[in-house]
This record gives C-alpha cells, structure tokens and sequence, in this order.
C-alpha cells in the first residue's frame, strides 16, 4: 500500500489525535502516504482531503477534539452514496482507509468493506461499548472530566450539607457511571445494565444525614421526577447536575493519549501489512487485532464490578 | 480580646478554608483563641462550637468547601433569634466574630454590629459583586472552573463544527461571564448588566460557518426559547450546556488561597486590635478595610470591560 | 476472620488510599472490622494501630499519599523484630493483613506468611514494575503528573526553539519514561531496558532544527555529562528538567481511585475466605489473584511497545 | 496608523498568546493591521515578519507559551543591529510597535522610542516584577503551577515525614515564593528581599516532628549546602526539589488569559490613537496606562506581605 485514508466519525473523544498522530509517524517510516479525511464520512463523499505529514502532527497528541472534524453522517447510510466510495478512492490512489469511531463508525467500516475497500478501525468512542478491547479512545478522559466535577460537587455538598444528582454520559453503558462512583466513593451509582428502584434509592438517601451523592447514568432516563418525589417526601433540597457535553472534550488524559498513539500505529502496521476488517483493541497494555464482528458486540460491564462492586456501593 | 468566633455563611466557596487558617494563624501569634462556628449563623444561635488550632488547619488551604460547614439561615432573620447571640456569646467568652460570605452574610454581621458584637467580615462569594475589593473569595476559581468547562467545550464544538450556549453563574452580575468569555475568546457574552436582544445573538450566530460558543450568565433568564428560535431559524443544532452548582466547589485556585488567607490574617488583626464594622477586601494585592456600607454597595464590571471589550467580542 | 489489619508500605503512591476505602467497605458489609497500622512495617513493630470505619474513610478516595502514613523501614529486615509481629497482632486479635505498597512491601508481606500470618497484598508503587497485573496503584498518575510537566516544558521548547531533556522516575523500569514518550510525542525516548548511545541521542537531536524533547528514565543515569557534550558538540542550549518527587503525590487518576477501590475490595474478600499469600493484580478492568512468587517477578514493557513503538519514536 | 507590528521577547510567558489575540481582534475593529514578528526582536532584524488575522489567532487564548516565537537576543544590543530597525518598519509600513515581554524587552523598546519607533509595552514575565501593574500576564499561572507541584510535594512529604525544600522561580523577587507559601500554607518561605539565616531556617525546622516544606525562592542562591548541613545537624532525610522552566509554560489560568486579551486590546487603542511609550498595566481588573520609566522600575513586594505576612509564616 503506497496510500492510507484516515478519517475521524460520530462524536469526537480525546485521543482521536494521538491515533492520527501514531498513524502518520508509523507510515513515514514504511515510506506510506496518509491522507486526511475531512468531516468523517461526509468528507469522504465530499471528497474533503488534507494530506497529512510527521511535521503536521506534531503536538496534536495533547489536543482534544479531531483535527480532522467530524461528523454523524445520516447520507451514507444511503446506498447510492456509498456505492460512489469506492470510485473517489481509487481515482485518489487511496488502498485503504483507517477509520476511528464508535459503533456506527465500525459498521460503516464494514459496509465500506463489503464494497471491497480495506479498512482498519480504532475504537475512539468516550462510552467504552466496544467488544475485544480494554479500553476505547476517549473512555478515561471523559471519566477523569465527570470524576473532577463530582468531587467539586462532593466539595458543595459537604458544606451545604445537600444532597445531588450528578448524570453523566452513557446511553446503553454504566462504564462511567461505574468508574466515577468507585473513584469517587458515591453513595449510589445508578445504571442501564441494573437500573435500581426507586425505593432503593429513597432507602439509601433517607439515611443519609448529611450530603449524598447519586451518580446517575444518562441510561437510566430523567433523574428528575425522582427528584421531585424525593424532594417532597425527605423535605430536603435535591440538586441535578448535568456534566454533558465537556465529557467529550479537553486534553487527553494520559492513558487516552498514550492509547491513541499506539493503536494509530497499529493501524497503520495492520492495514500496510494486508490484514484487514478489523479493530485495534487493547488488551495488557498492547494493541490486539479484533474481528469486526467482535469489536461490534456490546461489551458488557466487567462482572465483578456489577455483581460484587454494585451492591457493595448502593447498599452500605 | 482573648477569644473570636469565626464562621462562614451563605453559598460556600473556593478560599473560604484558607481565610479560616489564616485567621488561625494570625491569632496564635498573638496569643488569641479561635472558635469555630459550624453551619453559619444556624450553628450560632445552636452553639455548634469547635475550637481551631494550627494543627487543626494545616493543609486546609487547599481544600475546597468549608471545614465549619455552611447555612443560608432564615431563622436568623427572625430578631428573637438573633436577640439570643449575645448571651450566647458572652456566655463562651467570645468578644468578636469574623464573618465569611457574600452580601447576606455581612447584612448578618451588620445586624449583630447593631446587637453590640464587634465583628469583620471576609468577602467569600463567587460573584465578585462585593464593593470595596478587587476580588472576592471564590471567584477565580469559580472562572476557572468555568473556563476548563468552555474549553473542552470548544473541542467538541470546533470537532463537529457545533453552537454552544454555555450558562455560567451569575445572577446580577457578568463577572464570571466577562471573565470566561474574554479568557476563551468566546463568540458571545450575555450579561445581566446590558443583556443582548435575540436579534444581536442572531445576527452574530447566523456568521458563525463552524462552531460557535456563547457564555450566558445565568441572570439573563433561561436560554432555552431563543436557543429554540434560533434552531429554527438557523436550521442548525444548538446545545445549552449549564455548568452549574461545580463552579462552586473545587481545590481553590492559587489567588483565591492566596487571597484567603491574606484577609483571615488581616482580618483577625483587625477585630484584634479594636476596629471592626468593617469588610477586608484587597487591593494591588494587599488587604484593606472597608467599611460595610461601601462593602454592600454594588460592584460594577469595569467601565472598560462593559463598554468596551464587551462590544469588541459581541461586534466582530 | 473478624479483625483484620492494614498497611501501606514502601514510597507513597495515589490510590493508596482508594484501596484502604474499598476494604473498609467491604469489611462493613461482612461484619469485619478493619485495623489500621500507621507507618507501614515500622508501625506493626510498635503497635501504632488505627481502627477504620467507613464514616472516617469517607472521602479519602481523591486524597494523595497515605492516610496511614508509610515507612521504609530497616528494622524490619532484622529477624529478631519481625520475629515479634505474630504476638503483636494475636494479641491484638487481628487474624489477618492487608499490605499494600512495592516489591519489597510484598517481600515483607512473604516474610509475615512465613511466620504464619495469612496476608493479601496490593500493587502500590509508581513504577509499574509488578507481575500479573496491568497497573499498580499510582502509576497512571504518575504518567499524568510527568505528561503534564513535559506539555508545559514543551510550551517552553517550542516559544525558544529549546532543548530538554527531561528526567522521569523509574530506576529499573522504563514505563513511565514510554507512557510519557508516546503520550507527548516526544523526539527520543531512553529506558534502563534499551539505553540508547550517545550517538543515537546525538544524531537525532541534530536534526531538530527547532525545540526537541527527550525523555529520560531516571535508570538510564544521570544525563548531564551528555548534555554537556551535546552543549559542545551542537552548539545550543541544553536544558535538564528533573521532574522528581511530585510524581509520588496528588490527587489520584481516575484510573487509579478506581483501582485502588476495587482491589481494596478484592483484597478484603480474598483473605476473608481464607485466601491469601496472595496479590490483586488487575486484568481487563477486573481484581484477579496473583501468587507473590508470580507478583514479584519483574513485570517487564510489553515487547510491542519497546521493540516497535521505542524504535518508531527514536529513529523517526 | 493603518499597520502595526506585535511580538514576544525574552522569556515565554503564559498569557502572551492571549494578548496578541485582543491585540489583533481590537485591530479588526479599527480596520488596523497587525503584522506579527517572529522570534522577538531577533526577527524585527531579519524581517521575520506574519500577517495576522482573527481567523489566524482563533482559540490562542488558551495556548501557552508564544506562536510567535521569542529570543533573548544579544544582537539587538548593538547599536549598529538596532539602527537599522527604522528603515526595515518603514519598508513594510509597520508604523508602530507592540512589545511584550518583561523588563529587558521593554528597555528594547524604549531604544526604539529613541529611534523615532512609537511602541507600546505589555508586561509579560512571570516573574510580576515590573511596575505599575498589578499582575504581569504569567505570573498567576506560575505560581499555580508551583502551588500544584508543591501540594504533590505535601502529599508525599506527610506520608513520609519528610522535609522538602522547594526551589521556584524569582531571580531578584520574592513573588513567586510568597504566594506559593501563602496559597500552599507551607512551613517556610525564604525570599531574595530578605533572605533568612542558615539559623532561622534550622529553628524552624528542627521543631517540625512531621513534614515539613520550604519554599526557596531562586534569587537566595543554591539551598544545598544548607540541605546538607541541615541532613548531619537534625539527621533527616531532607529532599530539594526544582520546579525549574516548566513554570513558564501551560495553559495559561483564566487570569493570565483575560488580563492578556483586556491589555492586548489596550495596546492596540494606545497606540492607534497616538499615545506611545507606555506600558499597559492593570489595576482593579481594568488597563491603565505606564510610562515605561515608571514600568522598568523594580516592583517591591507588598509591604503588608513582606513585614506581617512572612513572619508569621516562619515564626509560627
């Protein structure tokens, strides 16, 4: 392969730029061009292309965000427009293309492939959802961001003696919701894997005197009719608080960056070397080559931490 | 005096702590006692004494949230209430009291100056809406906190080419705001001093080709209708995002626990040495004493920040 | 078991303190109570014991360093002393210990199973540098602390076309060194593992025609005779940044809170059932039990990381 | 004026960027242009000239260091270099300098003004030592800097009882120090305005039983052969720490971003409207205008700082 597309899809999470950054640098080396895909899968019809080099990277690693722009592209879900892929690739001498998302990045990967073209995917997704992989692109970095508001929520609510509902990011996945309240040590961490009742949640806040903190997943639907009940029968001030969108964004924690770099190079590696329809996951710290099939399914919570970990938070 | 009471009241903030230890400080030097008075002015007519030494605050400066804990005390409103604080106070021996918070919590001060308490108060607010001083306790840290919160933000908006309405705290007063937008280079600033119209913030969104990030203070009411117009009109998708209660809590940042325990140190000097009715702000980096009729005056933005830099931002 | 007794030992290390809340936690919901032991070994000689609860360990999951303090003790080794640790804790009813710290920390935990006392131990040391476990407790902090660092270095380099070398810790493992290396995109990367020549350092810093990074493993020794030379030979300014100590401290990782909990848990679990000589590692996120033979075989970098990645940054 | 010219000298401060960026958004108003100059006045001589627009300087508020590059330039030195400044502004049609940087730069400038140049100054050092201002743009986030590292410091320092001293920057100034002992609550603060005999220093730390933390101010000179008196008198670990150059780099904090956009725009105003030779300080969070003989002069400590302030933290 003499040249490499790459592009950025689905909603941004930091370490988007170390993979791109790891890609470009690794091809250097093996004399492979990479071109830049503007705009995700739009950019691809739109043919929006920016050639990169080790000298236009350089320093990306610790940005949030992509470079390259992104977008949830709803017309190449659209045959006919996915069928003109494969011509504006080749008309460009693109061999193969490297594409970094979540779940609906990969399965347009694996569309893309079906129309003959090599893909590699890095998983670049804050929800931590993919199959075969320890961690996914942007995962700890939107954790750490959640992590640092609660504790200058725990700050508020220990003065105030107040009791808060802190939701945060995770449609189908208690992964951060998990992560935020064992590092935070909150009093009740609700998910969508095992959403809890209402009356668990009144039997552990009515106890509390002081402050509670509820790390409520986005899964888990509106807090705020809860709230309202709890309000009403406690007699207390209840407080939601929505981190939102900024999970998504800011400097890549370490692990992200570090993550990034490496499966970027991996990428390039696997892609260059003939291996194809597959994501770079990461297992014991190093990358590992994962079936589509696989990376697609859902990645369950680890179970110690839903069966043992769970309870043990929720019901002290 | 032999011994002084110290309590914070109203909405915690970042600095409260240091102000608290400086007090402490200052006034072992000097041979005084410390008492400590949880829950604000509740914990006052309750008695909820703790005796302070240095080995009970150090390290304290850098904690967020108050170790005496807070109250926005109604009762104390009631003057039967209030009428008992000076027994209360004569019967513990303490000659005098410092007061950290915002404009209510000096108007508290100032009903006990009438009862015949000396006190002096510390300004401790995110609002930076006390006169007299440059900063309040709490505000930087509170602008940086929303600045972290904006910048991440503005990843994500410039990644998926994205409009943000960004609510800061701030209900009489565009501090914060001014602050995070000039300090971000934000595209918009609406402040509750000279709150923009729907069409200023039209017309400078409908030139926004990429992203776009708008700081709201929360005075200017709820940005959700004019988010809504401007869906429709625009066609594009518009996110609110509330940073919320966070702003409140967290580490201080250096100046605030800088500040902090400059003023506690002042302030005990102060009541020490016989002067009281009287706030300590700071100025070119030192403490003065102001009066609390001036103390609760308003405090405007800068004339520069209002009627100049604020067009420049909003105009361009 | 009823009473069981815990320590951290060795170099202070965030998350420690994490573990110490999980366990406490964990005891409370099986009725266990927990023992603190101030100051590590040291401590257990001399009986400086602390009872836990969860109420007094609330909260100190985002704290650095050690609530119980630790040591590096030397008496310890001496075969008299230890020699009384099993009376000390008989009679102390405690039947069993938890030990949380280094390589050397479980080789005291080893010497303690010797003598019949069942332990448990977990991970706590900076430097990654154990058996069967992805991470040890502190050291993705660590990383971070040290990625922080080299990013404002960078700031520097880049403004003054500069040239820094950058020592991290790691004396015989160079993970923190390729953390940081590929987290920052750095221009040459030196571990204990691998150490480069002078001239491999030389020939790629006289490419850089701009600023240049080099990270330096603390095990690679002390790099100011080759700054000296590169001085002479190239003719620029060579700046040496130490970054030291402050590695050891703050507020823990995401990752590392996490963690810490978890295998606090997991720790307290596995001795209260009677399993023990035994160390929680982690593995895809989840506690697994690791040997102390298998834990304290040096954990060597993942061969990927240190014959592809290593070379790709060094020689790009 | 119609062009005028911006750039960085000396060393790099966080804040720079962010006053270019209020320099150049001020001049779009008024229809100016701004030429950037790279590499300070290194390339004033070699015509290293950069048009700049508000498109170009978008999101630099939150970048540290400078993208304009600085230099220490000895060149500039000469009268023979500077002479042909004049000439060089006049071919491009740059009538009128922005200078930022700290007190040798703005000694360049004032050789300009004799030159028949009109420029204008922003203090940008961290080290706060220029006169009539407030802050000068990197102070504030030096100082954070110090301040996190030294609350790492803390949390290794009381886990292990050990005594750290801590070396921050300030050649001739005790600014740094003083606010990083004030924010941080650290047990000794030594300062070039009054350096603390070997005996003060030896009482105050042979009280400490626990930790303990001195903050060293550089301009005292090396503090080793006083850590290693201090190592044989007490017989204790005594650790020096070196925060060094990556206190000149970072993200600037939320100060240093508004006070460099708020003087950029003044520099801009200032000189476009004909007023020259003045630096732009502030003072109650709003510009003021300095003439550079009053900006050059040493900035002393505040009073209240230096005679109550170290005392107390030293004596105690």
């Amino acid at each position: 392969m003499k040249r490499i597309g790459i592009l950025t899809s689905g909603g941004d999470s930091p370490g988007m730029n170390a993979a791109i950054c790891g890609a470009v640098i690794a091809a250097e080396q093996r004399n492979i061009e990479v071109i830049g895909v503007r705009n995700g899968f739009d950019g691809l019809l739109e043919e929006q292309f920016l050639p990169l080099s080790s000298s236009r990277v350089r320093g990306i690693n610790s940005l949030g965000g992509t470079i390259l722009g992104t977008s949830r592209s709803d017309r190449f879900l659209l045959p006919e427009w996915r069928r003109r892929v494969p011509d504006t690739l080749s008309s460009t001498g693109i061999d193969g293309l490297i594409v970094i998302g979540g779940n609906g990045s990969l399965r347009g990967a694996m569309a893309l492939e079906e129309a003959g073209i090599p893909t590699v995917g890095i998983p670049g997704t804050i929800d931590n959802d993919l199959g075969g992989t320890d961690f996914t692109l942007g995962f700890i970095t939107a954790a750490e961001t959640a992590v640092k508001a609660v504790r200058r929520l725990t700050d508020v609510a220990l003065s105030e003696r107040g009791i808060f509902f802190v939701e945060v990011m995770g449609r189908n996945s208690g992964y951060i919701a998990m992560f935020v309240g064992l590092a935070t040590g909150a009093d009740f961490v609700n998910i969508p894997e095992a959403p809890a009742t209402s009356e668990e949640i009144y039997t552990k806040i009515s106890q509390a005197e002081g402050s509670a903190i509820v790390i409520w997943a986005e899964g888990c639907g509106d807090p705020s009719p809860l709230a309202e009940w709890l309000r009403e029968e406690l007699n207390r001030d209840i407080e939601i608080s929505r981190i939102g969108h900024l999970q998504r964004g800011g400097t890549p924690a370490t692990l992200d960056s570090f993550l990034g770099f490496t499966m970027g190079a991996a990428a390039l590696y696997t892609i260059s070397e003939g291996r194809h329809s597959i994501m770079i996951g990461t297992r014991n710290l190093q990358p590992v080559e994962v079936p589509y099939e696989v990376a697609i399914e859902p990645n369950p919570l680890p179970p110690y931490l839903q069966s043992m970990l769970l309870p043990l938070l929720n019901s002290r």
